[in-house]
């Protein structure tokens, strides 16, 4: 059916804040939804999502948020699905779609099965490849899905029908969507993204630990800034992604250390050929994969 | 005497890149410079930097290239400085000024050491903290060095006048320049630029080897761009960088591996605590000194 059969009439997001809010946002301004319900344990953050027209109503209790609702939207740190899916569970409408936006699946289907005791057919576990380090309903935007990837990860018994609609939501979005097994996007994910947020962070607490930490920052040039924009990233939301998703993280985390470790002995041993093949091969990889996103950023002057 | 004293009558850039043709372009922009006299190894590049007009006249040799200039600006990278200062030794005129551009100072000033028997007190190692993932004299910009630091690292019968020449041009081409020891210098770079481009290339390098290489890359945002970034970077350049800095980039790569252990010791043990304590320094210090760029780059629509 597309994207032009989206439509929601009464939408409730829990957890409004950089994706939740430009989820709702993005389907504002594409006229797709009736009511917006939106319900968060930060009563600052909900009352700011109201304030700016991203929520018409809050609710304090998160029974009176879903009650009614045809597309519950589950924008929590990963830590918290669990419990947000079994509060919700008994208040759910019939035949309401639920949605997460998760970073980690398979954690969430393991969460999923636990609050609701069996996964319900109209349960679509979701990850919008999408992001600023930023936070909150101050943060959202409504083209943050322009063109951004969505993995669905839909289990055995989903209903084609729930998918669908789930599938279109994003589309109204702008986003384009794509669907792999929950283990698949696990691995996938633990190596483009969670692996890196862990180095990120891990060097730049590593370098703080230095006597000269002032002065190391000090001489950070531009190439460094990047390297470590994702260690400004939500550090509690991050926690929960790599106990989440552990086993597959781990699993890169090795894999990487033992190629650190190869660099390691050619450095100590003066092995230039070696040297050289790694950065050659990475450099001639990142230039395919990311070349258009580079020429980009280099026009912006970075 | 400030920025306002320099001038070069007969200014020789030997490697003409992106770092020795933004200087000269830098220069030209201010109107500090009489005849700029270029030489490198690569051919092309050198009738390139002619054509573009960054050198006045190339040389095919050395030695007629630094003939009579009062100033010499060395380039290359920095596995070949040995060669080109021995090279240049012979021919420099009586008081000429030399300095360099290397990534890595104590390398250089052995190098220097070897080439020249004793390093001449004309002779003032400096290093630009800037740069693009880019090369070559095409790449060459004015503006590059705007705001930039230059660590300039004279050694002890260093003369004054030639120090002060030195610094006067980087002032000249718009950087800030800064003093410090060799050892120093070598130490807090190898933290904040060889061991970020070590790891950024290692990680690409690892997940080109994964089996599902094609959809990581696919499934890579906009935050692994960022990260990966320094990847591109010129990979004889770098393999240059990491042995001449041997010592203290692998005091800095050890100190990182440990602290990466602790963080795969928390992961495997779910210790929360542990690793949100490491994201939550990690954030606070990179937001605290990084703050201006982020801001800046968020504003680009990174």
């Amino acid at each position: 059916m597309g994207e032009a059969g989206f439509r929601s009439e009464r939408l409730c997001v829990v957890g409004v804040g950089l994706i939740g809010g430009s989820l709702v946002r993005a389907l504002r301004a594409a006229g797709r939804c009736g009511e917006v319900v939106g319900y968060g344990r930060g009563r600052e953050n909900l009352e700011r999502a109201l304030a700016l027209g991203i929520v018409d109503r809050i609710e304090a209790e998160l029974a009176a948020a879903v009650r009614g609702a045809d597309l519950v939207v589950v924008a929590v740190p990963v830590g918290q699905m669990e419990a947000t899916f079994r509060a919700m569970a008994p208040h759910l409408a019939r035949g309401a779609v639920v949605t997460d936006v998760g970073s980690t699946k398979g954690s969430v289907v393991v969460a999923a099965r636990r609050a609701f005791g069996e996964i319900p057919p109209t349960f679509v576990p979701g990850h919008p490849i999408a992001g600023t380090e930023q936070k909150g309903a101050e943060a959202a935007f409504a083209e943050l899905f322009q063109q951004r990837r969505v993995i669905l990860t839909p289990l055995p018994h989903t209903a084609p029908d729930a998918l669908a609609r789930v599938r279109a939501m994003w589309q109204a979005a702008g986003a384009e969507v794509e669907e792999m097994g929950v283990e698949h996007h696990d691995e996938v994910l633990a190596a483009t993204s969670h692996l890196p947020h862990l180095l990120a962070y891990t060097l730049v607490d590593s370098l703080a630990q230095l006597e000269e930490e002032a002065e190391v920052f000090r001489y950070a040039a531009g190439g460094f800034a990047d390297f470590t924009r994702i260690a400004s990233s939500d550090p509690q939301m991050w926690h929960d992604i790599c106990l989440a998703n552990r086993a597959a993280l781990l699993r890169m985390l090795d894999h990487f250390s033992d190629n650190l470790e190869g660099v390691r002995r050619a450095i100590e041993a003066g092995d230039g050929p070696y040297l050289y093949e790694v950065f050659r091969r990475a450099k001639r990889e990142r230039d395919q994969f990311c070349g258009h996103r580079q020429a980009v950023a280099r026009k912006e002057g970075s």
